[in-house]
């Protein structure tokens, strides 16, 4: 096996580019690790990936048009690292994560392309779980279950979106909507996307609400969501809060409340959280607990353990989520839980 | 969501390395626009990709061997960044826009593996709305019609290909030849091909004559190609010219005539053209005209506007072609209408 | 066609890094040739990829953690360049080859993800001609026949593996251990796999022994790898071995023996080898030659050249292995043969 180590830089070709203050990064994250889930009464064990944050590939760039203004890039892929494929829509790498094209100014920025929508940011923003791992709260788009092709379509992100940003010198207020095309033919607007997101982040406080609707074939087929999410950074302790609403387009509405919190221990931080999870005129509901410790050897690599529980309620049969590992149901009403400890590396 | 910004490069690695003169690149175009398409008495409105220039992702590399050798390599995938896809065979990245690698000298070059064909280059290089947008006049492979796998093999570019190109000091004369294999068991011909490229640019005049014949299972299944092009730079306009005919393997033939012209404005320029397409024994023709305005914020990032409108004859119920957006088909003799708007950002 | 050249590079952006110790490499190989093989009274002719090396894609880097450690991701895809296909799974880029994150130290290596299994490395290092192109002798996995799921998962690479592996400071001793999970439910041991690798490596001499066994269904399914290499380099001549045993999940035995030999000449390598492959109980044995020349063009570059013949006994209908090109099989108990030519640049 040939390694050649030769890195991917020229740097005569470099000095003579034209555009002297661009820059393209490549990044990435390789996150590994092992889990065990008990749930329907039986168990499996395995490898998984993501289980502190997203594995991922990509590429982004900055080009100065001067005068404030510059032109952007982002391209990045999801990696399932653990069985070397690349996307979790067909086995190779995509750039379904993001692949966006901005123009930012002192205006704020506009930018094209398929990105996230703008309710998912609360969710992995506010649950110190992130959305990655057995521990995380909120598996948006699954909460109400796969109601609609609507719901699919903009649950964490969505193709064909234009979004516009607000400057990031407004005080702490931040802002941000997006409206997704459905491209359908003839005025029919399935799938058509309209969501926001504003919020306040200076100093120890951070809050923001969020709201979508994504057109169904008909009104009561209209995925909506709405949540809020704050967190106040004492120092010691962080508490953090996130209060989601979804309602899927076969009518199934969930609302979910999971207070959260961040103790830093030396290089290391403890996560504990508790969601409940109330489905409307339904008893099938369910609760979480998780409580995790990442341990930061350095800036870009880091240890965790996660341990979490799900006690479902009526019929309801779910089990904690992961990446990598297929986990059984739990039985109706019964729980279900999972160990998983990690290894996270950033690039 | 972590922000790591390190760059791909390791200075002293790079330092290191043994073959100071080498180099690989990473390259790229992601381009996105808003298209609103007007066909068979309905319309269509969304996002595009590659309006201007094909989105990309690409490396390439040049290893000086010393004596004017080089060894070259080109890895280039296709990007369709309206959905974060990366690929037009299966929604991920692959490197089926080109994947070679040369040997190049004083002689030419020697180049192997999946390329462009011949007879493709003059459709892109003269057509003022090269191959991508709403303003393309020549969709190369669906000009005939999809009339036999020969034709899907080698429209534009062909598998298992060898080619040799003239050095690029002969006073403006350019030549290829490209030879691909079939790959038959038991010498059938089927999907061989052998075409060139002839042609001169020096100063404001470009031309070049181009032919290629993809072998069918029989004389009759055969697919060819003939094309010529030039442009005239005249400083204040450049006109272009695309003389083109195609006869696919079920033995429909189309001969397609497309003047054009580009008018430098500023930083920008001006297009525009008009093409005519006649099926031979078939009153099913087209005609297509195209109006639009590029302007180049910088050397790497373009905002473009076009216009493009095709009327259709006898039964023919052609429309405007675009990236990422369905087009509904006009109406047997009908028209179809486009406008798109975009930006291109090159890295 | 823009043809920007700047490199992935941005010197500000670098030194201003955190991690100024940490790297980022992006590597590959391009190897591309011309083949024809007879076989079963017909031939085939056309390109292949991967014939002296595997073609690749690939990103791995180090950050140094201080204290002898450092943590270390590699993910690397293979190249179908003659099509410009970028996955052996699906067409596009995957990083199934390797996809790993290790924690790196004076006590070895620790070492997740996707990985080679430890009884693939004699076979590719041991063979004069690797495991690439028409003069392998040893195409694990298909030695004794696609019998079972566990072989199909992991004769060359596991998903879901923890290796270790010794440090690299113990006198020439040389060590590694994988086990990779089943993932399944509830205590089966389907497809848990357990291997390990041993050796010497120092002056002249190199040898190494690998076992390993998948779990089947039942302890008749498992499929069971047992082999050795060794080599010793005098300078003028450079002898190897390999001496292999697989048992698949159909309890199909094979035991095979390759003596082979290297000889440098100026800047290239003459290189042969000969195996005889004993299916037990059963006549459908083969045996194989090759005969090759590499010429080595500079450090990446180089041109090579080879001709293999498999000699099949009783309804056995063996041909020579190549990527890229479908062979027919051989008559049974018929003779097949093969020529190739190509180039390999790696970067």
């Amino acid at each position: 096996m040939k390694k050649s180590l030769l890195a991917l830089a020229a740097l005569t070709a470099f000095a003579g580019a034209a555009s002297a203050q661009s820059s393209v990064t490549l990044f990435g994250i390789v996150d590994a690790g092992v889990a065990r889930i008990s749930a329907g009464g039986t168990h499996v064990t395995g490898m998984t990936n993501s289980g502190y944050n997203s594995s991922r590939l990509g590429f982004r760039g900055v080009e100065d048009l001067g005068g404030g203004l510059s032109a952007q890039f982002w391209l990045e892929g999801q990696l399932f690292n653990d069985s070397g494929d690349g996307s979790s829509t067909g086995g190779s790498l995509d750039f379904r994560r993001r692949s966006t094209v901005s123009l930012v100014g002192n205006f704020g920025e506009i930018r094209l392309g398929r990105d996230y929508t703008p309710t998912f940011w609360n969710l992995t923003v506010y649950d110190p779980f992130g959305t990655n791992g057995i521990g995380q709260a909120m598996t948006i788009g699954a909460i109400a279950g796969s109601g609609s092709a609507a719901q699919t379509a903009t649950a964490v992100r969505s193709n064909n979106s234009i979004s516009y940003f607000l400057p990031g010198s407004l005080g702490g207020f931040q802002g941000q909507v997006m409206y997704a095309f459905g491209e359908n033919t003839g005025g029919i607007k399935t799938n058509n996307y309209l969501g926001f997101r504003l919020g306040y982040a200076a100093g120890p406080i951070s809050a923001h609400v969020a709201y979508s609707k994504t057109e169904g074939a008909t009104d009561a087929a209209d995925y909506k969501v709405l949540n809020f999410g704050a967190s106040f950074d004492a120092g010691v302790v962080k508490p953090t809060l996130v209060i989601h609403q979804e309602k899927n387009g076969a009518g199934v509405k969930v609302q979910s409340i999971e207070p959260g919190i961040l103790v830093p221990v030396g290089p290391g931080v403890i996560r504990a959280s508790y969601a409940r999870h109330d489905i409307k005129n339904s008893d099938n509901d369910w609760n979480k607990i998780a409580l995790g410790y990442v341990h930061n050897v350095s800036k870009r690599t880091a240890l965790y353990a996660t341990y979490a529980r799900v006690s479902n309620k009526g019929t309801q049969n779910r089990t904690v989520a992961n990446n990598g590992l297929t986990s059984p149901n739990a039985s109706p009403g019964g729980n279900a839980s999972g160990v998983e400890f990690g290894v996270r590396h950033s690039f």
